[in-house]
């Protein structure tokens, strides 16, 4: 199984070879933060046509509002500058229509106690982004201009549909 | 300012219109996790020539590997078949060399009290790294036979170095 490890080292050395971004500035030049999930058929740099530099890019399981999300827009927002995130949840996740109690059973079948782990969970898609988006905006932390927008990306057609506040 | 929404809206729409992946399953193709820094410099998917459907990304400020990161990492493993995890931090990273304290002045400098926020920046990028890859192994949450490399990604040259456990 060293073969994903050899394919992306060799990948790595490609893209460095290539490789001619390196006098960007640490301030993101879109003043933009992307919050999206972890699912494997987002790739939020292609969607939203970034270049290296424009944005930063926060992902967990679900593109849940998490105190850690709330911690890196914080820092994003205070030290970095940005002023606009756009929140992405997307179709099909695994995390939406499930309990805790159904994680935790997976978990128990492979002989793991997970009982006091909130793996966060939502029962619908579009209500998680309405939260999540509602999080942002109150939070004390982000500064009042913030601008927050939300979307669900569909992973069977490639097209994103936007959230209302 | 609403140049950056109508600019990536575009780019959202000229995405799905090339779409054509539609039909690729849940579990990442090479069960692979990528967990690294939201960082505007880095993009994983290019970085380490990742397709479509691959692998699930991770990203927060910093790249630590946080309760948020342990529960994603957890339901890619025990929910999506993951067995691989890739943690990147990066040169010139803005939560390296710094202080609670020096995040919490520049809050209180703009007026908001941050005096309980844990920002979670470190003194050391590689201990961070070897500290985060100490933490997914020794959880008990992650399989057994699940693998862990660690990465320091140079923002100017493109080029990456492995760290040892």
């Amino acid at each position: 199984m060293s073969d994903v490890w050899s394919r992306i080292g060799e990948a790595a050395e490609r893209y460095a070879e290539a490789f001619d971004a390196g006098d960007l500035p640490t301030p993101p030049a879109q003043r933009l933060v992307v919050v999206t999930c972890m699912d494997a058929r987002i790739d939020p740099v292609q969607l939203f046509g970034l270049s290296l530099g424009d944005a930063h890019v926060l992902r967990n399981a679900g593109a849940v509002v998490t105190d850690d999300v709330l911690r890196s827009v914080a820092v994003s927002t205070q030290l970095l500058g940005t002023r606009k995130v756009a929140l992405m949840a997307h179709t099909r996740c695994g995390m939406a229509g499930i309990t805790n109690d159904d994680v935790r059973a997976s978990f128990a079948a492979a002989g793991v106690d997970a009982s006091d782990v909130d793996f966060q969970p939502f029962p619908d898609l579009e209500e998680s982004v309405r939260a999540g988006m509602a999080r942002l905006s109150a939070s004390p932390l982000l500064p009042e201009d913030v601008d927050v927008h939300g979307w669900i990306y569909d992973v069977e057609t490639g097209r994103v549909s936007e959230v209302g506040a």
